[in-house]
């Protein structure tokens, strides 16, 4: 039997029962491994690998993104359960015809995330490869162990919340893939797919409230993750379509190409903005600090409910029934 | 230009200098990264990968072998500067038409490595590839401040020391290559290359004598890595052929294969014991304590000079010149 045969969920589910210790960080369960520190403190460690025609395309993504995105994604699974990243560590093995140049370009883009992200690289290792080219990145964090934010912590009632719009770095992808004309709006789409940005601070801010429950990144997208926070949770959720934050140049390029701004909203991915839940009496007060501190607005885009259900969604008001399955091409 | 135009040591040196502090964890330097932890204790991380038809031939070894192996060889790095492994982390890309027992094989070892070594595998990632097979194994470990030991501090007069017999994984190496009929002591040596025994309480035992200078683990040859020492610490070294520990089934096989005995153990590599200097003044009592601790002896095969040259070899006091070239395509 081959591993395509099995499947990710089956090949997750015998990792984590495999290694018991594991079981929530393999995949599906939080974005970091949580180890003990010192005292109040605890260290978070986070582990991505990057291959060549899977995740990327040479002749499609500038080297220095990749190297850029590499310490980024990883920067925002530690923070997306409150931590700080503090140390990271490269891996990678390429093939003996690797350009130099682009390996230069990429080490730069290395660079360009641990100077931003205030990361120190402390090794790694660099191998030889027969053809595929692979990359792996990982990260240290801190955090106050009180602070720690997990998945399984939504409650029923909890308003479910977004620190920045959906959707604008899988309408990248596409445009990227469509070889869409440039123009500025585009240009700004394939930035945020290529480089995004991550909002350490507004997720370590939110860590240190009580009233935040709940925490991930937005990688896969909006309904997958949800979902997993659900699953963690064992709770359902009811989400307003309207209420999404989808931004204003988005809808323009989404109505210029007869794309459908809710379902690339919803399962785009690659977002890497903040998904949590929060208590429903306090959000008021912790929307309008949010806005002092950042000068920036968070959603509430639903509910969560008692009911351990798929996501239900509605619009104004009206559920609906929305096929997402048609987006699935978008993952990577 | 391609990176085969770069040789490794011009890529390390561009890594070091892109990333100054990785300098002495980018292939070259320390066996691990060490960061400051909790009051008197410092973590220790180390990063392997691993790549199919560079690091290992799927036909060759059996994937349990090479899941244990690839557990060992870091806790071995983590062992080298005095420290005990804690936590692991897994990443594996793997191509689709990946044979799911060859899988749950390389997981059976894994999972063996981590027993024997007492870590914890907490998480990681597993992606698909498009052709080879990568593994990149990150272990954590932990070690007081005050007993780490560093590739820069041997002194003029130590001892060299090993802590067990050399040659027997590159002869176990060799072995295979040339399908040779598999007697006991074929099959122990290739053991000692498929499966090597990793000396940790040894190793944290010497890490914690003040006598012990400069240490670090023999993965490329005791010759290479007793190079690594001396460049990281000024000095030279006078070698003694004769006093080599080479065990008499390795004389015997040698013998009826027509194997240097004395290259093999220099430039055999992968022998994954530790290879320290000590101060002379406390070697014999030094000696005597771990003899009583493990019942096992420390070899002396040399003594460091302040003439900071490449090693000086001697056979019963002679000055002999040994051309080690010839054995360099051991290396993985």
């Amino acid at each position: 039997m081959k591993i395509s045969d099995w499947g990710e969920e089956q090949l997750i589910e015998y990792l984590a029962k495999q290694f018991p210790s594991a079981k929530n960080t393999f995949g599906i369960g939080d974005d970091c491994a949580v180890i003990p520190y010192c005292e109040e403190t605890v260290q978070l460690v986070t582990t991505d690998a990057l291959v060549e025609g899977i995740h990327f395309l040479k002749e499609k993504i500038a080297p220095r993104d990749i190297g850029y995105k590499a310490i980024a994604v990883n920067v925002s699974d530690i923070a997306a359960m409150g931590g700080r990243p503090k140390e990271a560590f490269l891996s990678i093995a390429m093939p003996c015809y690797t350009d130099s140049e682009w390996l230069k370009e990429f080490i730069s883009g290395i660079k360009e995330g641990c100077i931003q992200y205030h990361v120190d690289l402390l090794g790694g290792d660099t191998v030889g490869s027969l053809r595929d080219l692979f990359i792996n990145i990982t990260v240290l964090g801190v955090a106050e162990q009180r602070h720690v934010k997990y998945r399984h912590a939504a409650q029923p009632g909890d308003v479910i919340c977004l620190t920045r719009s959906l959707g604008e770095s899988g309408a990248g992808f596409l445009a990227m893939q469509n070889n869409s004309s440039p123009d500025s709006t585009i240009e700004s789409l394939i930035q945020a797919h290529c480089h995004p940005q991550i909002q350490v601070e507004e997720a370590v801010w939110l860590a240190s409230h009580e009233s935040v429950h709940a925490m991930m990144d937005i990688s896969d997208g909006f309904a997958i993750d949800l979902g997993r926070i659900l699953k963690a949770s064992h709770c359902g959720a009811v989400v307003s379509i309207d209420q999404l934050p989808i931004s204003e140049p988005l809808k323009r390029v989404c109505s210029e190409n007869q794309w459908d701004p809710i379902k690339l909203a919803l399962t785009g991915g690659e977002d890497y903005c903040f998904l949590f839940t929060a208590s429903s009496a306090a959000y008021r007060e912790l929307s309008r600090a949010f806005y002092d501190r950042f000068s920036c607005r968070l959603a509430v885009v639903g509910y969560i409910t008692d009911q351990f259900l798929p996501i239900i969604y509605q619009d104004r008001g009206k559920f609906v029934d929305l096929d997402l399955s048609l987006y699935n091409h978008f993952k990577g």
